[in-house]
């Protein structure tokens, strides 16, 4: 079963991805340490204890449309009370609607718990989260005076409304539509798909935010407007008034985070109220919805990425226990009696290593973009420019190699497992099902690799990432000063692997500048891997320097190690993938025909 | 839907995998192409319009256990006569007992056609088609008589009896029990976990091959007998006789394979029968059972190995035509009206290529490794050894390298599909839930792997691997004489990777000879997939080089010159990991304590 590791989330946070420093400049206001560790403790224990004992049965029994209504796994209902009674569903919100503003950070980290516990349950929150942020940004103190304070509390959830048939990652074409009335409502009509938790039995309303077209919207992405659709209207005294028209038409079959209610919402079918038409409340101006939804996209995507970090802790932490349990055959050099514990045996051993590397990994670069996050709000000026940047940056590749690294961690997990992985009772196999949706949603990792080469890449005319690995650069010089010998290789492994990273960029910047925008996007995947290759391996680095005396030095530089001279060589065919892989690629086209 | 690619098929039976020399030099006897065109058309016929129609009802069905019966998906029984009414169950088996005697060039061809159809559904003629040839090559005349004759035909179906609870990989440690009987039978107790097919509704009797132990036999994998142990005894005119005394007590709610029965066994019980114990009959000596299930396993691991083919190619399929439909975005140079199909898209057409490479790739290796069986059994005294010694090295690389691409393409095929890849309905998910027992079951990628390294290596004395590189340079060779420019880069991509394969291969030559077992195998894995690499790209170059004029020429070239340019280069990478792996890896292995 799944145990919180809150002690090195706690060393990744502080001593890796920047909190330590944020700590003590005072960027984090008044916080300190203790309550930091606080937190962590009580998150890490609520995860743990009451999350993951509940994860498989929600797998098993998933969430079921019974009667036009969702009935969630059993327990979770009150899982979800507990959860927000500990006020963690406002951690980061605004104090002003009840929240405790704490830095995201802490929230990654919580989330990342939470999610290892069960990625299906975690999932309706962070939902709400991102619903919070859109209006908290851009609602009117009308609409956010009456819906913050519960979707903060987490009396109310909230989703977000984008997806229908024809419309994934191109909003562009989407078709639900909105009416003005003349009290300065709308009417909202049309078919979404793919909401997740869109109705469900935890709480008495859901505050759905909907992305819809007016009738003399500009065709494309500048035409769609942003509406918040209450599932219950709401009384001017704050109770819970008529069924607005909407409702959840049926729920998908998925692979995995079957606990998870992914509904298709129907909006305007007349099913509900006098008049046909869900009523619907402009969030920011018309025409400007698509603005609103990029507001929290980057935030929404790091949290996906917490959910590949989660699934792989998880996994490996599984397949660890696994293998030292299991025993089969003789290991080379195995002297005990009978068969070896599996994890004797080098190819285990490795596949074990190469999870926890990539875990490590995807944390570091996880909480490093949540630590730019903070920094970008919590600096002025040309500082916050500066973090603002880093964040943008670091998304794409927090978001994508993260939940690559929860796909092929859960998948090593199964095979560690043998044949008893591919059974569903073990539950290694729910990790893949689970993992294999957070490379897709929120933008597939495709997208990310798009938006890192054509639009962060470009940032400060290419300055920005230049002076990022710049400062990778002096990590392989601290680890080659430091003359600790169970570095290894890492200082050179680290230093061929930036020189890698730094030609690649070099050659996406100039093309992207240089209008070749097919051969950039070309090798777009290869070099977001790359550049999450060779952050992991500082990050490692980073953390093998730290030398913080808790008894885990040694092990952190072996891992450092392992990962250099096992993992890092990889760079090199990537980087020659984005410089040398266009043209076959565009030739080789024909044979798709 | 899935349509049986005979031609590609076909194609790479003759003119990369060695059939088109060897039906020349009459080492397929009197075998003529016409009848090998024949039988691959009427397999693929088969399997598209009969086999592939009911895989997606088969896995939502499942098989379910009802009142001690298994109750097959609807369809799945017709189908399996109708199946065995075409004698394709006995098409490499001995004329003597109503085979037909055909290469095993053919029956893998046509085994991943029909895999590709429904995984689940194939496995279990492959089962029994294993055990037919442990009973051909090791039974009695008389269970021969008895029942070879409806085993080939597929009257009754046979199955595999090997692993327990604690022996998986390590059968040594088995506790199933046969106690000697006057009469010369056996009687069989124990419980064997993982019986794929080991009950279903198809036919009147099953015959179970059992692995069990004599109660004075020798400790570990010296003190095994292998037992026939038939569901219903067969009386003396052939005509069902009494119920043994065995059945299947639960079926495994597996992550894939759902129509496929994993059945858990339970011998000896007393539930049928005036006496406990079931009546079994001895194949071969005692004590030398697993020799007997060694001479069926290298044709099972590559029988594996074409369900990763097979399900690489029906997931490429399915990606390719929805990457047609699916319109969303405008890629780089799209003239078209409104969106492009995602297959306009540089990362799209990426991640399809790869898919085809490696399912081309694992396909060539695999018929290869056919081939190879093929020519050991009909060539004689070197020569004979010659092609057993290359099957023997062939045929980790098959089972690894095509179980791994299938996994890996099964979840690039999910990915393609963004997010309704992931809804059940697509079947894109499904492939990934098949897939992945296939690296798993019938040795571990990480048992083949040390297969390959510690006894596959060194075969007359490392001088196999050794030739068969210096062939694989010669199709380098060719490319470059050729002086094709379709070809790119290939041959000097081709050239360094088999430099790469060259070098890891010494190293670890001399690591087993020098008795540094643990560093072996730390880099056994990659080495593995190395090879893999090499020969995919080795083996697109020699179809390349083929120019039949069939209209592909150049994209055959094309699709060569992308594995070249974008694939091989992690070669490189993985030669590194086999010669500078081991240490850090050792050291590392701290961290999991």
């Amino acid at each position: 079963m799944y145990k919180a590791p809150v002690d090195e989330i706690a060393f990744t946070l502080k001593h890796v991805a920047g909190m330590g420093d944020a700590l003590q400049s005072g960027a984090l206001g008044d916080l300190g340490e203790d309550l930091v560790d606080a937190i962590l403790s009580e998150a890490g224990r609520f995860a743990t204890e009451e999350v993951a004992p509940l994860g498989d049965i929600g797998d098993k029994q998933g969430s079921r449309l019974v009667e036009g209504k969702v009935e969630t796994p059993n327990g979770w209902r009150d899982l979800y009370h507990n959860w927000i009674a500990g006020g963690w569903n406002g951690l980061t919100a605004p104090e002003d609607f009840g929240g405790q503003n704490l830095p995201h950070m802490l929230h990654v980290a919580a989330m990342e718990m939470w999610n290892a516990g069960s990625m299906a349950f975690a999932l309706g929150p962070t939902l709400t989260m991102g619903a919070v942020e859109a209006l908290e940004k851009h609602g009117s103190d009308e609409l956010k005076a009456t819906y913050l304070p519960k979707m903060v509390s987490g009396e109310w959830t909230g989703t977000m409304n984008l997806t229908e048939p024809h419309a994934g990652s191109d909003l562009g074409v989407l078709k639900a539509r909105a009416e003005r009335r003349d009290d300065g409502t709308y009417r909202i009509f049309g078919q979404k798909i793919f909401i997740t938790w869109g109705e469900h039995d935890f709480t008495d309303n859901i505050v759905h935010l909907v992305l819809a077209r007016l009738p003399d919207a500009p065709a494309g992405t500048r035409g769609i407007s942003l509406f918040l659709v209450p599932k219950f209207l709401v009384n001017a005294d704050g109770s819970l008034g008529e069924r607005n028209d909407l409702f959840c038409h049926s729920l998908e079959h998925k692979l995995g985070i079957h606990g998870s209610p992914t509904c298709t919402m129907i909006y305007g079918d007349g099913k509900f109220g006098a008049e046909k038409g869900a009523i619907g409340y402009l969030i920011g101006e018309e025409n400007r919805g698509l603005a609103c939804m990029f507001t929290m996209m980057n935030n929404a995507r790091l949290a996906v990425g917490m959910q590949g970090v989660a699934i792989a802790d998880a996994a490996t932490q599984k397949a660890i226990a696994f293998a030292k349990e299991r025993t089969q055959g003789k290991a080379p050099g195995w002297t005990g009696q009978g068969m070896s514990p599996i994890i004797e045996h080098p190819d285990v051993a490795r596949m074990l290593l190469t999870m926890k590397a990539l875990t490590q990994g995807s944390r570091a670069i996880s909480y490093a973009c949540a630590h730019a996050v903070d920094m970008g709000h919590a600096a002025e000026g040309e500082k916050a420019k500066f973090w603002q940047e880093r964040s943008s940056l670091l998304t794409p590749i927090a978001k994508s190699f993260s939940t690559d690294a929860g796909v092929d961690v859960a998948s090593m997990g199964i095979q560690v497992h043998g044949g008893m992985g591919f059974i569903e009772e073990t539950g290694a196999a729910r990790y893949l099902r689970d993992a294999r949706i957070a490379p897709i949603y929120e933008g597939t990792n495709g997208i990310q690799a798009i938006d890192l080469v054509t639009r962060k890449l470009p940032l400060s005319d290419g300055g920005h990432v230049r002076g990022f690995i710049a400062e990778l650069r002096e990590i392989a010089a601290a680890v080659r000063a430091s003359n600790r010998d169970g570095f290894g290789e890492t200082a050179a492994r680290l230093d061929a692997a930036l020189d890698d990273l730094s030609a690649a960029t070099e050659w996406l910047i100039a093309a992207v500048a240089g209008g070749k925008l097919a051969e950039a996007l070309a090798g777009a995947t290869a070099y977001q891997r790359l550049f999450g290759l060779a952050l992991t391996g500082a990050y490692l680095a980073k953390g093998g320097l730290a030398d913080v005396s808790d008894g885990k030095d040694d092990q952190r530089i072996a891992l450092c190690r392992f990962t250099a001279e096992n993992l890092l060589a990889e760079t090199a065919a990537l980087k020659d993938r984005v410089v040398n892989g266009a043209d076959s690629l565009a030739v080789a086209r024909a044979v798709l025909a």
